[in-house]
């Protein structure tokens, strides 16, 4: 026997995450800065106190009350309206994107992004055993819709995975980009999905819609969300998707049986209670963004558009050492992204500052 | 495009699961019937609004705090102890196992169970690509050591998966079997692991030992719990293993970062903290499962011997009438296992007089 018997191409390598480390400054893992009121706290303490008393039960597999209100939520972000039946929920978009792949790619099957794209993905891949291929991003981090149309149609991947924002650099995708290649997913056998990832889209500038208003257009189109940012409940691990039914009754087929914990149910619906009070803090952020990108720029960075709670800000010739400089004085960010470039994510103003501070600090240093 | 471009061994599957019926008397899930205590909830509720207030932030992805409480609660099965290092928690023992096939099954390899046997494993192996291999149990349900290991060095399986107490038949496996086939499993290359799933293993007869007490001899043996049973809480989908501290790390490179959400570690541990208590009905129920069995067997019934919260009985020509007839009269048992027979769960005294009533009245109108 070899120890321990681990799949081959697994042999050697390191879990993903970024460092926990106990640092004043979280600026890391674009947490939202803002925990839930005592009023949202001590409603979601209710609703779990209700959901004990039956603990002892398995919980409704069909999680129909959570759907029916995250279909009620995302329907005020698209004039067609979202409906119950093409709403499904998981333990994080992760187990949403893993759920996706073991239902439509496989072995066999192809997986495909865009460079700088979100990390996690090419491991959602592996771990399913899909095809991993990747285009790139022009250089602003924007699309170049002929070459992406073009990768799509000669690749015939059976899963097109596309954050917008985009994860590090904030780039959000027009809707003219998600309906070509939703066009060219549909051009081949046996077809593909294009799922728009929106983790950060309730941070998105006014004027630049939801994926989720081309859902009546193309049936191959998946937008899913996470209440981990906007709605500050990393701790929860509760993401969703909007698509259509034959998609979500697809994942039904692989799906563990109960995957949606009672408790995890109830503390979302509580959460979702409170939506008007958790966003309210997303339009603090947005500002914070807005400033951040504008003061960084005020110091002769290239800093990338961004409508996510975090900016993609650089280049430095060793951008470790920039981020050490920042970890010494306890503000702790992301290295992450193309070479040269560092992500901050958005925390609350007094953050903001010691991270503004520390960067001067640092850069003088230098 | 082809609508939907799902897998093809996937398409027009069902997705699994017992059927959710609105009926007085439940025992087709193996649920324990007794709910927590009011005590038990309050602290829930407490934990759950204590790491509400921190819920915008990432959970401990190690789960440190949870896995100590549930490495100290296994040290009292084995006289050996059970260290942190040892322990790794997911969603339910279903993402357990998904994770065990993920980091040692998947395409090209192998899993192997001895049937009647859970019927989720192979959409374990299904959804993960793992080819499925299934021998036979003897016609009492034990095992036939001889052919069990000759099976074992036969298809060289990278995981055998052995539930014991077995679902659907509640058969124990004694220890020589377990180490039996841990040293088959050792014997051919890449070798194997021997996954001892005792989910039931706190309704176990006494006398009967866990496998627990052999990990110190088998760096292959891995032992699988979960809180949905004895600790009656099927609707906190907690599972968790016992292994050689290099399958935990092999886990971690595949697990989802963050799988475990914070309100399901707090309230895991919250329920742990009351252990005593939940597991004070553990004892009350293997009376009434003793008791149930004693009665099916003086109605003339084949009983298979249960170390578990649920008795397997029969033979019935069409056990489908039998299975109805108690639904009609308010009783969901369980139409699974080999022909002919039928697995009701153990309830409250109440419900298991509900169930002896149902059954006579159903077998004399036949």
């Amino acid at each position: 026997m070899s120890w321990p018997p681990i799949r081959e191409e697994l042999r050697g390598l390191q879990p993903y995450g970024a460092p926990q480390l106990d640092v004043p400054v979280q600026l890391n893992t674009n947490e939202n800065p803002y925990g839930p009121s005592d009023a949202c706290a001590d409603d979601i303490a209710g609703a779990v106190r209700r959901a004990a008393t039956t603990l002892n039960r398995y919980p409704d597999r069909e999680h129909v009350e959570l759907r029916t209100a995250l279909a009620a939520y995302l329907s005020r972000d698209t004039p067609h309206g979202v409906g119950v039946d093409q709403v499904w929920a998981a333990n994080g978009s992760n187990e949403i994107m893993l759920q996706l792949l073991q239902a439509f790619g496989g072995p066999g099957r192809t997986a495909m992004s865009f460079a700088p794209t979100y990390s996690m993905y090419p491991e959602y891949a592996r771990d399913t055993s899909t095809a991993w291929v990747q285009g790139r991003r022009a250089d602003d981090f924007s699309l170049d819709l002929d070459a992406a149309r073009e990768a799509v149609e000669r690749e015939q991947p059976s899963v097109v995975l596309l954050p917008s924002p985009n994860n590090p650099t904030g780039t959000a995708l027009p809707p003219e980009a998600v309906g070509l290649l939703c066009k060219a997913a549909a051009s081949f056998e046996p077809g593909g999905l294009v799922v728009v990832d929106e983790a950060y889209g309730e941070f998105r500038r006014a004027g630049v819609p939801s994926a989720l208003e081309l859902l009546p257009e193309h049936r191959n189109l998946v937008v899913t969300r996470t209440m981990s940012k906007a709605f500050a409940a990393a701790g929860l691990r509760l993401g969703y998707l909007a698509a259509d039914p034959a998609i979500c009754d697809a994942i039904r087929v692989v799906r563990l049986p109960y995957h949606l914990s009672a408790v995890t149910q109830a503390t979302a619906l509580a959460a979702l209670r409170h939506a008007p009070e958790l966003l309210g803090t997303v339009d603090d952020l947005r500002a914070e963004r807005d400033r951040t990108v504008a003061w960084l720029r005020e110091q002769g960075l290239t800093v990338a558009d961004s409508d996510a709670n975090f900016a993609l800000f650089g280049t430095f010739r060793d951008r470790h050492a920039v981020w050490q400089g920042l970890l010494d004085r306890g503000v702790l960010i992301r290295e992450v992204g193309p070479d040269g470039w560092l992500r901050v994510s958005i925390g609350t103003p007094e953050e903001m500052r010691a991270f503004r501070a520390a960067l001067c600090e640092t850069l003088e240093d230098k």
